[in-house]
């Protein structure tokens, strides 16, 4: 969290992550104003100035034009780059003669740097190790085969139609990753991360006693229905006894009053549950009224079971609904990516196996489907966005800085499991309809697919975690399985067809879901961000969104423009 | 709201709003030992049964169960009845002989109605003064034409594949509509209710002043993290003075200030901004941390701006989200119902004229296409679901009780706009991706379409409100796009294409857009629960579902098992 000591403002809104076409978004009205006159327009107040872009632009094109008239200070860590795309003809004729780039591995940040680049006539050509682009944006299909580091080896049995993304499965409004789709024609749908129907359940451990509510599913619904409720009925309680006076006027007083009652759905100042809590029998027709479901725990009960600690997740500035991912899986914006690029300039199973750097250039040694069969590929560059956890495994002539800084980001250790049901029991008997039900097991929580809606089957994901890693793939199923069933009863073992699960510090090409930086990003993080020789590197362990694939993208890009501009400014 | 002294709960979920299989949703494994044992199963403590049950169907479950122990009163105004959807067998030979059945209307009641009682052989044909199923779940496309009370026609010029729903928009997760989308496969989406990038926008009124905000869009993200950072502060300062020590044990002083150090994002227990308010730079590659957008207005100017007193609208029973629509308009369903009635089972373009209660069935006038020209249709019953509003002025021989209940209920006025615009503006510039923004302006609030994300074009529902009925359909456009310019800013009129407008109260087949109840329901509503002679009533208004789809539903099928019950019983 940024706190207001560094906190500043530039004329752009977050929307300004601008797709490749070149377009500013902006809010509408504030970009030219505030750009164009970093002072207050002539014959306007300050006053006057501000409201209008308010008007305009919102909350945060007032407090951006607050920044631009230099009424917010500036903090140190912020290095916004507005992305230059490479354009045609930015190139001298000399500078043309040395466009080849190679680029190693085909996840969303080789894939971007490829496209990028292509746009000002670079000659890109793309290694992967995988048979497919995506990386580990990578969705899991019937027919699907992994073999982890142990040998191990799973084949996916799911029904046509249904699958589950075993990487990155979510897409916040603000990511670049949604310009992509808009420029790649990617259709997306809503990718529920918040349902008033889904669950919180947290069971007692060694250390904590959850009280009377432990060990028992509570909806969303209710647990938000009786902190809010009891919550304002604890601030009224501090108005009547001026615990507040000394912060608050009369009529602020009065008007947190009224956000209180109307907040906790208070009835006369105390909270007694509402129909925010739902009915255990619906209203219907004639004098079918309903039933409220309640009456509600009491104020202990709620504070004890602590599940409103687990709401600010629902407010976080990347899990915020809405969120979006693509239809029919998340490696649609690979492959469309991929297509974009052209088959002939990417080589699948070609894992690398050296690079060096060279006076001219790069050579990059490549195996191909036939064991011991190597193939080598020279460029002017190269963009490597293998994960580091694998390339310090890969022999190179990279100078000992880099190799010493590949050493220090850790894997992190973190897995998914997809479980087929043949029937959507969290539909039909629980309305949960998508959505996350949020768990201290070590399962972390439940997806409900937010696709294949009334249908007949449907792929939940059964733990977002690393504690499966180390348990075969039948334990990691049967320990999964029986977490489940604490929730949703004996359907989530009776109903299973089949599963699926990626333990992703065992994926060979990935050794890790995503990398920390250990003490945060430091000298190996900033020896990164620049080229060794003619190798550049890229990936989202390289941006401040890591595991996201709009890191992988933001880096992608800053690495196009370095290459592009150095290339245009020492070729002569 | 319903308060705890007339709460109860039933051993059934509100999910037992059941679909027409007849299976009945109950949370997993709580329905038969609820159902079988009303007391403490053999062998378990009352505490341990109870756990029990919460394990395995959650809270709700839970309080169910406490009902079914008598540990929580009974209230009067419920009287739920499940739906028990007629059969063939059920009926005599002799009653076998009285059931053809006229239906008015084909809107959601009269096609549910159709639908049901075809299951059990009944032979239904179904009058409907439209020329398309629905009556008021309508989409509006282009090319489709309305023709007000008043005389003035529109016809939608909106672009292929582009339209918004003039009637119901949303189906909450625990609809009964949902149930038949499953049965008569109708794929459904997310509708956005709520969305963090979407706006509060309060202006100042004769009465009140919203302080510094006023004018001012705000982003649902930044009132949030604002009230919610601020109502945190104020309680920790309550327990720092002990204002609630005579509420909260010690310990549970310290889960609420666990809670609310969580829940307001803050720092060393102040409020001052954090990254839940969004970025003005987005984080990005390399160093680029992102700029917080802040710093967050003071307490007194949150409070001011009242916004906070629109958050509990999506904690609502019917409104929080998920809430859904069926994929291409609501229409959808209709169609799928009309689809499974049969072509041949509904007369479209035949308003009624006359209805006669007769002896031994009832007669219908209609007329058909050519003026004039009047057809009469006999059946053994009637179910009438046309619009009080409506019926009251269709001569009759019903009772004088009748005519005088149908003279009761008040057609609510409302309607909306459907604006066109030829780029999503709110998307590439604002990041709104569906959602509604709320306002204090007559308008009420802005849709951005849930459907077509990423595309050129979408229609935006300008207004939800009565307060343009009485202007023209020039002066409607120019009103509303006058207000969204205040939030969007230019493009809001710029980008415009084409608009439509439906104002329910002028529209002749609906002469509003539901029913209130003046005092509430009362004798006039019981009355119209009852047949009169051989002609039932049904729709939303005779339902605690009004203006909602699945009132229509509950109330035609609670009128099928009336009509098919008397039928089964009298018939010897």
């Amino acid at each position: 969290m940024t706190s207001v000591a560094d906190v500043t403002s530039s004329p752009r809104r977050a929307s300004t992550c601008i797709p490749t076409g070149g377009r500013v978004s902006t809010a509408p009205g504030t970009s030219s104003p505030v750009r164009s006159t970093p002072g207050t327009p002539d014959g306007l107040s300050r006053r006057t100035f501000l409201t209008r872009v308010g008007i305009a632009g919102g909350a945060s094109a007032l407090y951006g034009s607050m920044a631009a008239l230099g009424l917010v200070a500036t903090p140190a860590n912020a290095q916004p780059v507005d992305f230059r795309p490479p354009r045609q003809g930015d190139l001298s004729p000399s500078a043309r003669k040395r466009t080849k780039v190679v680029i190693l591995g085909a996840g969303i940040a080789g894939l971007t740097a490829a496209y990028e680049l292509q746009k000002a006539g670079y000659e890109c050509h793309i290694l992967e190790a995988r048979d497919r682009p995506g990386g580990r944006a990578r969705t899991i299909r019937g027919g699907d085969s992994l073999t982890d580091t142990d040998g191990v080896t799973q084949t996916a049995e799911f029904a046509d139609g249904h699958y589950f993304n075993a990487g990155p499965a979510r897409i916040p409004n603000h990511h670049v990753t949604l310009d992509y789709c808009r420029e790649l024609g990617v259709e997306i749908q809503a990718l529920v991360n918040a349902n008033a129907e889904s669950f919180f359940y947290h069971e007692n451990t060694g250390s904590t006693d959850y009280g009377p509510l432990a060990g028992t599913p509570v909806t969303h619904r209710q647990a938000k229905a009786d902190y809010y409720g009891y919550i304002s009925e604890l601030l009224l309680q501090a108005l009547d006894q001026g615990a507040l006076d000394d912060t608050l006027s009369a009529d602020d007083a009065e008007r947190l009053a009224s956000f209180a009652q109307s907040f906790g759905g208070l009835q006369g100042g105390r909270y007694v549950g509402n129909d925010r809590r739902g009915y255990t029998e619906s209203p219907g027709a004639g004098h079918n009224a309903g039933v409220v479901d309640g009456p509600p725990p009491d104020l202990s009960t709620v504070l004890q079971s602590q599940m409103g600690n687990r709401f600010s997740f629902e407010f976080g500035f990347s899990q915020a609904m809405m969120m979006w991912q693509p239809v029919g899986g998340m490696d649609r914006i690979s492959f469309a990516f991929a297509d974009a690029v052209g088959k002939q300039n990417i080589t699948y199973n070609a894992p690398v196996t050296e690079i060096r750097d060279t006076a001219d250039g790069v050579t990059v040694a490549y195996t191909t489907g036939r064991p011991g069969r190597t193939r080598v590929i020279q460029a002017d560059h190269c963009i490597c966005t293998i994960p580091p956890m694998v390339l310090r495994g890969i022999p190179s002539n990279l100078s000992t800085e880099t190799k010493a800084a590949l050493e220090v980001p850790v894997g992190v250790n973190t897995g998914k499991i997809g479980l087929q049901y043949k029937r959507r029991f969290w539909e039909e008997d629980s309305n949960i309809f998508g959505g996350i039900t949020a768990t201290n097991m070590d399962i972390s929580g439940i997806w409900y697919p937010s696709y294949g809606y009334l249908g007949e089957r449907g792929v939940v994901v059964g733990y977002y975690s690393g504690a499966y890693t180390d348990l075969t793939v039948a334990e990691r199923e049967e320990r999964a399985v029986a977490q489940g069933v604490k929730i949703h009863g004996p359907a989530y073992r009776d109903e299973l067809e089949t599963s699926f699960s990626v333990a992703w510090p065992k994926v060979p090409e990935a050794l890790g879901g995503w990398v920390s930086w250990p003490g945060g990003r430091g000298d190996a993080y900033d020896h990164l961000l620049k080229p060794d020789g003619n190798v550049y590197f890229a990936g989202d362990h390289l941006s401040h969104y890591i595991a996201w694939q709009a890191g992988a993208i933001e880096s992608a890009r800053m690495t196009v423009m370095n290459l592009h501009e150095r290339l245009a400014a020492t070729a002569e």
